[in-house]
């Protein structure tokens, strides 16, 4: 057997070599290939990663041993040699995934030093300065990711050094300062691990890689990776470089940059930088960088060699790239690119763009852009009259666009508060960190005092799609408030960002919704052709209609009608249903409701012209209906003139043990049958009266039954439906169609399929409840354990957000295959939240699916992922 | 296209034909072909039934036809002629479905008569009290049967007559009586149907056979099909025979009789008969008829033709025959044979017999019984000693065996009130009738004044299993108590019956566990034999697990840790833990748990001998193990020293929206590893203890854990299994197996069996949760709309008593399949209810699983379902 290579030099590594290599790896490697000026470099692999974890978290002997042949190799490379003080290699150590986390993942810089080191190197370089900066920095980068010691200790003793010394910045240290600091340092690393700082740097290297291979599974990098649907078993790669500086004075620097404007999508190079700093000061957005543009004044040289060789990578990967970059006194060399992220707006003009300069074609377009990304289009923005009545208070940089309202949180625990409360936040902090992850998921946007254009706060903005307003000068903290300019904001008060302008307001300002034009409508127009899935919404107001189909739907696949029984006259018409103890008293307060739900259909169909509507039957239990606090149920009594005893008699009977799985759906209809028997009428009725307004209308009323499990649940419901919908039509004397179908939300209903299928027109699968019955838990009730479950790694995904393709995805084939069998006419759809989440769509796509069904807001991202999905897999 | 037949005259017919021709004509037919006494007849086949229902409940023309075709060759055959009044052919209409269903179809004897008819026929045979008498019943029947007017009516016309003439019997009114009240049952069917009772012979055969259909779809027929598992779709056939009499005078009679004796199983020929009386009078019980044996002193002729008729029939059936005779003017005719019904003991007696005189096999023999049928063996009966101490209060017919102890009802009503509310209940009434079959079957036992060994009620106990005493002479009803001799009897009160003694005490006696021995412990011998699945038990307590090993178990197949969680001590320590808010404080709670069920373990084990034992880890939420009353929390909260507020947060922390999908099962174990630790130690160091005490000891103990869904889960708590068993057994310092596997009771777990089993052990169907998962109801909430379900024939039995093997079973077989693909050594069994369901029995055989798992007093059922699916099916 030949010896498995765990370690790979640059130069050995290619683009494909992702998964083995990392994303930043597989990258610095093409980069070498394509002659771009990289410091030189290797890769301990992700099977090294995951040998780590298989093996107690320890590396082999052999990786060990390899990792120093490597370093033997990058020593030959760079003409240094690791802990030579006479001509040290230094290193940066990074992680590197299969694709790229942000924040995620941990970086040690300038690895190698120690205190004999940092003299020769200061004697060498003759520029102390830079070498015991660089010096405080490792101690402190190190102390944190490989040894967990606190951040805050370390700026604490910076702030008090600057405070006693009546200092401002950074760079007004002294050389002595930083050594007193890094004694100060060591302390703390010393009382917080118990022993010296290490100074061996052979030491300090497999404590780095063994810290970036931990990095992997902290719980925010296993949070990132749930909410982004990345594998917890792919591990993460180590990326060993030599150091270059971009703090060795004023010819050096560092920035990062995009190719393209990651928020409009501009055709024009984006970026920021610092000069006599290091990486980590950009990001971290402690100093305000300089624009990207002003390098130019520097040198045009080196802005032009930089612009350059982000047009070759561009070309090279076909998309938009995002660069790190360091100057060493004047000489120019790349860190790393990757895709850049960027806005949906951004996104879809790049790949229109990119497709109308010849670079890629109409489907490598569509497969640029990430479906779930649309939505930040999709969501409202302000009222453009009501914008205009509001005063700004303040405003920062528009680091990522869309509107946001809501309360003021300064900490991520009060904004989880006010959500779990279901109010709306917006997080307002001095800067973000890799820490407040939760909290940004939950927030509508974040505004920031410090911190660019790619600081924390607007890289994680752009990627969740939410509102950004960052580095904001006039925001200031006190003990527990903040001042924008002059105005006093406390936690709770509501105050909106506009991401597009960088404006703040201290009110609450009105949004209208979203319409598609422009780029996004090219996008769209491409995806529609392109897929075979229809994509239907989920709408049970002519509102919604409208709006979906402004979207790109083609039909409803899902109005429930419930929803409708909730109007004040109507939810008394159906407690007086409930009440009743006869047939004929349940068909009197059900005759009240049938003209209402007669309007509702009637105004659907109109919205949604010559496209089908699917109509679920009552769904609901019963007790749904009825008040459940003393007070409201003395009301209701006194209101149906029924005795208090028989109200709460009533009540406890209809009470469940199990609601999930009680008296619902078609049980309910069979039940009691003057239900189904209102509906039809209803829905025909509509149906005649549009039809006779519009003897053209083409659609035709799809009536779907709930909850089926048992064929004879079908028939009995069909007959019942059928007679009252011939009935009807006769009574309008027209001739006229309708369909009447099943949800398949039940796992016996999918089992059954063949027999099912054999008598229904359609089926549409309830992924939600499917869902709680194959796992055999209840979304209401999961939250006690799930956050367990995600903790261990027993669920890597919620399976209510995307579809769980092994268990109930073997049930959704089998209905596919079992019901098309039986019935090659049988339309098959989904119209459970699934329908809208890209990865199920495609799933669905692969099943054989004719439609997804999703709610309106989704519609364009369900398209383009049936787009993709044919792009990908065939038609 | 052959025009298909719908009539057969008795001679077309023989015992193969019973699906088509009903099991009463198809034996009418045999016994014809078998040279027997037969009055000439046809049958109206099942298939013109189903065309019946098919066709909005109407006969075709072509039917109609064919039935006035099988007429006229019956009056060739007869040499009389229908509706003529000088030799008119008058016919008995009968119901034939293909199994027997007694006193469930309705039967009209004399049809044909008229006033006409009567009158001439009067004139031939010269008996005109013969004629009125028979008549009058036909009025009522046709009345009853075909028009749905109550026999009320027509039975308060007959008591007045009798008081205003001061009679008792029937017997004693003369012929102008019966024209009188012929006259008055005329006009009550013309009050109730809105016309003239039916004078056209033709027309009365018609709406018989239109009743006889319409019979098969009362609620009682449903409710008896569903009790007995008869599917729907089988419809009825209808026997059309020419009537002989038993009225015609001191030579004429009826009877009914069994070829051997239905309570003991002796061989001897058991039955009654009443001389001039009509077939209807011997089973009302209205007179009480005379013993068989006492027809050898009538007429040593005749009865010695009756047993050889009977002999020639149990020889060529191979099954104890169940016969009803008439005799006309001592002439015999055999009306009918079937299987009779005959209590577990005779069935068992029987079966043993027939296979010693040579006429079955040992596998004839184990499908002659009726596996459901045992559990009358296996229920208590009454303490001898106590049973000597008690004083009888009177005696009636010893009808049906079994000891019954319960409150007294006078009718169903009452009876179903007192079992609602969970007491039980001793149905004592003048006699049964069909329409009382709901109330019977929630009874313990049945008392009746009126019938005899086979009256209705009498016949029914024996099939039920249930215990019986009839014809209590001594027992008279007033206005709202009874007496028993002098003794009062109310409602209410508690009386306890001996079926085997016909003894009736006013007290309750206590009664001891049913033991297996003699014959029963033959046939147990011989089906343990033949069987190829195990059979366990689920039980939980030593003493359970002694019964189940008594009862034929090989092992136990559950063990529910939680039933160990209630004693006193336990359940506090329980809810300390459960209050507990850190690991600590929960193991502290626990460790006081775990020697007390060390003890139980242990005790279990030794119980079992070598057989093995499987453990389910704890399964139900906590929540169940806290008290819901305020006072009883108010307690608690003191116990346990924590605020009521607390307590209270803690509670409602807990409750669920849907508890069965909730938080339990493995998923507590996940959240809490103490507990399944906890549990673990207990497990293994019981096995400890009993192996160090007994080195030869051989069961491996297996740790099961419930609700599984995701082979992570199940790899988790293995891994933290394994580790704790693993110490225990070192810390023993003894070597020992166990084993560990999964529940499949969400169906998930069943459509990835291939991949969970794959790393288990075993596997246990939880069929329970699984088919209330796959219909999507819960078994809690059913009751609501179930019983509309029953009634729409919606559901055709009940899928938590019988396996749902249409879907369920899909999940079965594939789970089965996948799981041994998967893993060779995999064991399977099912430890829901259905373990002890003869049906379901019969489908895991099928289905070839290893074993089943029933409670202790259904082993000895699941061993001879098992032999018998083994017999049907082979190994």
């Amino acid at each position: 057997m030949s010896k498995q290579q765990y370690t790979y030099m640059f130069n050995e590594v290619d683009a494909t070599m992702r998964n083995l290599c990392g994303g930043k790896g597989a990258n610095l490697g093409q980069m070498t290939k394509l002659g771009l000026p990289i410091p030189e470099g290797f890769i301990v692999t992700t099977e090294a990663c995951l040998y780590f974890y298989k093996h107690g978290q320890k590396l082999s002997k052999e990786i060990m041993e390899q990792v120093k042949e490597s370093l033997k190799t990058l020593e030959k490379q760079t003409g240094k040699k690791f802990g030579d003080p006479n001509n040290p290699l230094l290193l940066s150590v990074r992680s590197g995934a299969r694709v790229s986390m942000p924040g995620m993942m941990d970086t040690i810089l300038n690895l190698g030093l120690n205190d004999i080191v940092a003299t020769g190197l200061a004697r060498r370089t003759n520029n102390p300065r830079f070498v015991y900066d660089s010096y405080r920095r490792f101690v402190q980068m190190y102390s944190d990711v490989v040894m967990g010691v606190g951040k805050s200790e370390f700026e604490k003793i910076i702030d008090e050094m600057k405070e006693a010394k009546g200092i401002k910045l950074d760079t007004e240290f002294s050389v002595d300062d930083f050594k007193k600091m890094i004694k100060r340092f060591k302390a703390i690393y010393k009382e917080a691990v118990g022993k010296d700082f290490p100074e061996n740097p052979e030491e300090q290297l497999f404590g780095a890689i063994n810290a970036v291979f931990l990095s992997w599974n902290t719980p925010r990098a296993i949070y990132y990776r749930r909410m982004n649907d990345i594998p917890h078993e792919w591990g993460t790669a180590v990326n060993v470089q030599s150091m270059v500086f971009g703090n060795m004075g004023d010819s050096s620097g560092t920035g990062v940059a995009f190719s393209r404007n990651p928020a409009t999508g501009d055709d024009h190079c984006y970026g920021e930088y610092l000069m006599n700093a290091q990486g980590e000061d950009v990001v971290a957005g402690i100093r305000t960088p300089e624009h990207i543009d002003h390098l130019k004044d520097y040198s045009e040289k080196l802005y032009n060699q930089l612009i350059g060789s982000m047009k070759k990578l561009e070309t090279f990967y076909k998309d938009m790239q995002d660069i790190e970059f360091t100057i060493e006194e004047d000489k120019l060399y790349l860190l790393q690119t990757r895709s850049g992220k960027r806005t949906a707006q951004a996104a879809i003009k790049i790949a229109i763009d990119m497709h109308n300069e010849g670079l890629i074609t109409k489907d490598e377009a569509l497969l640029l852009l990430q479906p779930a990304q649309l939505d930040d289009l999709l969501h409202p923005h302000f009222v453009l009259e009501e914008l205009k009545q509001a005063k700004p208070i303040g405003q920062g940089l528009p680091a990522s666009p869309g509107a946001a309202t809501g309360e003021v949180a300064f900490t991520v625990e009060k904004a989880i508060e006010a959500h779990n409360a279901g109010r709306k936040v917006v997080l307002v902090r001095l800067e973000t960190s890799p820490e407040d992850i939760e909290g940004m998921d939950i927030s509508e946007g974040f505004l920031t005092a410090r911190g660019g254009m790619t600081s924390h706060a607007a890289v994680v903005a752009r990627g969740m799609g939410k509102c950004c307003v960052a580095g904001c000068h006039e925001l200031r903290f006190q003990k527990d408030y903040a001042l924008i300019n002059d105005v006093k904001i406390k936690e709770g008060d509501v105050i909106s960002l506009d991401g597009s302008t960088g404006l703040i307001y201290n009110e609450a300002i009105p949004t209208e919704p979203a319409t598609i034009s422009g780029d996004f409508a090219t996008i769209m127009e491409w995806a529609t052709e392109r897929k075979r899935l229809g994509v239907r919404a989920n709408a049970d107001t002519p509102k919604d209609a409208k709006q979906a189909r402004e979207f790109g739907a083609t039909g409803i696949g899902l109005c429930r009608t419930e929803h409708m029984f909730f109007g004040e006259e109507r939810i008394k018409a159906i407690r007086e249903m409930i009440i009743a103890d006869t047939t004929k008293e349940r068909e009197k307060a059900l005759a009240k409701i049938q003209p209402m739900q007669e309007q509702d259909f009637e105004a659907l169909f109109e919205a949604m012209g010559d496209y089908s509507v699917t109509i679920r039957l009552l769904d609901p239990p019963l007790h749904e209906f009825l008040p459940k606090e003393e007070k409201d149920i003395v009301a209701l009594a006194k209101d149906l003139g029924v005795s208090l005893e028989k109200m709460k008699l009533r009540i406890s009977e209809l009470e469940e043990a199990n609601p999930m799985l009680g008296h619902r759906g078609c049980r309910l209809a069979i039940s009691y049958p003057e239900l189904p028997i209102m509906q039809t009428r209803a829905i025909i009725e509509a149906y005649c009266a549009v039809k006779k307004r519009n003897p053209a209308y083409k659609a035709v009323p799809e009536i779907m039954i709930p909850l089926v499990g048992e064929i004879r649940e079908l028939r009995y419901l069909k007959d019942i439906i059928k007679e009252t919908a011939d009935q009807v039509l006769k009574e309008n004397k027209m001739k006229g169609e309708y369909k009447i179908g099943t949800m398949i939300e039940v796992p016996r209903a999918a089992l059954l399929s063949d027999i099912i299928g054999a008598e229904a027109d359609f089926f549409s699968f309830g992924t939600n409840d499917l869902t709680q019955m194959t796992f055999g838990f209840s979304r209401d009730d999961g939250a006690d354990f799930l956050k367990n479950y995600y903790a261990k790694r027993i669920y890597l995904n919620d399976p209510f957000a995307r579809l769980d393709q092994e268990g109930v995805g073997q049930l959704v084939k089998m209905t596919v295959e079992k019901g098309r069998k039986a019935n090659k006419k049988l339309k098959i759809g989904i119209c459970g939240e699934h329908g809208g989440d890209p990865s199920s769509v495609d799933f669905f796509h692969r099943a054989g699916l004719d439609y997804v069904s999703c709610s309106p807001y989704r519609v364009p991202i369900a398209i383009l992922a049936a787009a993709q999905a044919a792009i990908k897999h065939g038609k």
